[in-house]
């Protein structure tokens, strides 16, 4: 996407840190830097501070990549064939051709943590021999580390950015009708995730010219929900009964960025206590919505939320945060909304809200969404239904 | 799996490397030290040359880790509630009490790729941030990079290895046979792989007792398949139609383990040249296949495909590799099975045969399947129909 504005910012944000020019190999980087998401992640974007820059990326990929290159020489080294070049000696070569005498290069030394990829190529990280090939480009004591500038270049979105984002959202949407569509008593929890991410998939790619779009769902069903917040939840073939929940966490992206959605659904009739907890989480999540605004304690929004629970008597059953910044991963750093976080909210910020309750008598319910911090308060970003079951 | 021959494996490397420890956080490192794949990757893997190892990761996580382990120590710490204090925090305290006075502690730090995860998680890497948490834990000087090791290690795979990369092959045929049940005119490059991912899920799921499926699937349709070999393949929305080639790539991890396959199916009858090109690719790879045992060279095992494509005249349309190693990702570094490659085949590895052939007339052919290397030849881990079409 076009994002002369991004391009600015980082041009400032360099200049503050008197870098004269970033080099990063992480695909959520190279698509900051350049405006394309590396399908496979042998690229390197070259961003100096004055003048084009350049993403340095195998011939296999120049077609996807001109597609997204913003303002940013393709330089291509030949790849995949049986004659190929080794491809460091390939990417150092353009390296070397792209440094314009630069006294201080950033790059991505302190990165630890990388959003995960659309297919099943081996991710590129940041590692010591990285630095090996970026000290033979561009010497040794030049290298800055620029992690944090990065990062935090990537909390506050642009115009542009926050089009992906919720075209993601929007391309989510498809899933969670399809999951709405499904939950019945005898679905599977894979055959619901299967579902969802086939769904995203057929539905999604072409969806406002998406070009590269996955989904990862993963569903709990009955007692499996009930459980609580559990990042490593898998997906079983356990099959729903009569009146217990279906409980779908869903992570889609699309051209690198992300979305973080959840919706609770029960097969065949909700009951009283269900309907009540589910009442109770809407509710919260109404209320942390509503506290959203520039300025506004990401400590506070949270208190929105768990205030509402904590009234409905089940504040232990709230047992996790209430939002996380995101955009170009599933999760970034900043806003953190929960108890004790002293950041604070600003206008171009994008973040989750999902509140939830989990008990062994109902199951888990929980609500998420994405919203954009806004001038005058929050912008849900794919409004959808967040019915607990069929009226 | 129960893997004491991976076990005593790497203490000999150890022993030869001097090295009293091994610490690694890459997912694919954790499963061969501690016999468990992490579900998301907030995980190191402490593995002493003397003694139990240990895993360390959030407590969120110890069920799926328990049913995984093998003969090491869980160390868990609080992780996603609202109260969980710092993760770097946590990790080193475990870290420091797993220690035990180690001289020479080797870690992941030129490791340059990762194999993707199974969700949506953010794979945690060896950073700089991360060797300063090891240097807290161990001291700076202690450590070592052992990356050569690991993916030295990796090449030769024990039985029990070869058993996880074997599930993996059959669960990949759930895919491959919806792929045939699905190709036909008017069907999608994005309906194909979403059919054969989902079927691979729900199949997959449960199947000798795996407990976390994912497969990636590309599929290129008509003129895309034609264009060779490409990475960056991106699956469109375009649709078939009667006469051109479907050609899927999958990639199936199953608990931690890897496949490579590929087949190519035509819309309705295929042409008389489609059966020619379909043919001598066959044949190609029965040629390479029936040369493989220990002690050939991984050169000729190549020849031994590129020579029948040759001499069917189409050696320009066959412009990649043979095969690569693979097991602990989708791609490893070793046997390269390629023209100039120096490798030797040994016992043990695991390999894909993969020789293909493309051109504007009939379209892209390509057939892969992954071999073990035995004392014998080579056995082929999961036979499956490779017919181009309808008989």
């Amino acid at each position: 996407m076009a994002d002369e504005e991004r391009f600015t910012r980082l041009r400032r944000a360099m200049e503050r840190q008197r870098l004269d020019a970033l080099v990063c190999r992480l695909p959520e980087h190279v698509l900051m830097l350049t405006g394309y998401w590396p399908v496979c992640a042998w690229v390197y974007a070259v961003f100096p501070r004055d003048g084009a820059g350049s993403c340095i990326l195998p011939d296999t990929e120049e077609e996807e990549a001109r597609a997204g290159l913003f303002r940013t020489r393709c330089l291509t080294y030949p790849f995949g064939t049986k004659d190929s070049p080794p491809q460091a000696e390939s990417v150092l070569r353009l390296l070397k051709a792209a440094a314009r005498g630069w006294k201080r290069v950033g790059w991505e030394e302190s990165s630890d943590t990388a959003a995960p990829a659309c297919n099943a190529a081996e991710l590129q990280i940041p590692s010591a021999r990285s630095r090996l090939l970026l000290e033979r480009a561009f010497g040794a004591r030049r290298l800055v580390d620029a992690s944090g500038l990065l990062r935090a270049e990537q909390v506050l979105k642009t115009p542009s950015e926050i089009e992906g984002v919720r075209k993601a959202n929007l391309i989510a949407n498809f899933g969670i009708q399809e999951f709405f569509r499904r939950v019945a008593p005898g679905s599977s929890g894979v055959e619901l995730a299967a579902a969802v991410e086939g769904a995203i998939m057929v539905q999604g790619t072409g969806f406002q010219q998406a070009r590269c779009v996955r989904a990862f769902a993963q569903v709990a069903v009955g007692p499996e929900s009930a459980r609580g917040w559990r990042p490593a939840e898998l997906t079983t073939a356990r099959r729903l009964e009569g009146g217990e929940v279906a409980l779908l966490e869903l992570a889609v992206v699309a051209d690198g960025f992300w979305c973080d959605r959840t919706r609770a659904r029960v097969a065949g009739e909700p009951t009283s206590e269900q309907r009540e907890v589910h009442a109770l989480v809407r509710e919260a999540q109404a209320a942390a919505i509503a506290a959203v605004r520039p300025g506004a304690e990401a400590a506070a929004v949270d208190e929105a939320a768990r205030g509402v629970i904590r009234g409905g008597g089940r504040d232990r059953q709230f047992m996790h945060i209430t939002g996380h910044g995101l955009g170009y991963r599933y999760h970034e750093y900043a806003p953190l909304l929960a108890p004790g976080s002293r950041d604070l909210l600003q206008a171009g910020m994008i973040h989750s809200v999902e509140p939830g309750a989990y008990g062994p008598s109902f199951g888990g319910i929980r609500i998420e969404d994405d919203v954009l911090v806004t001038e005058s308060g929050a912008e849900l970003l794919a409004p959808v239904s967040s019915d607990l079951g069929a009226v």
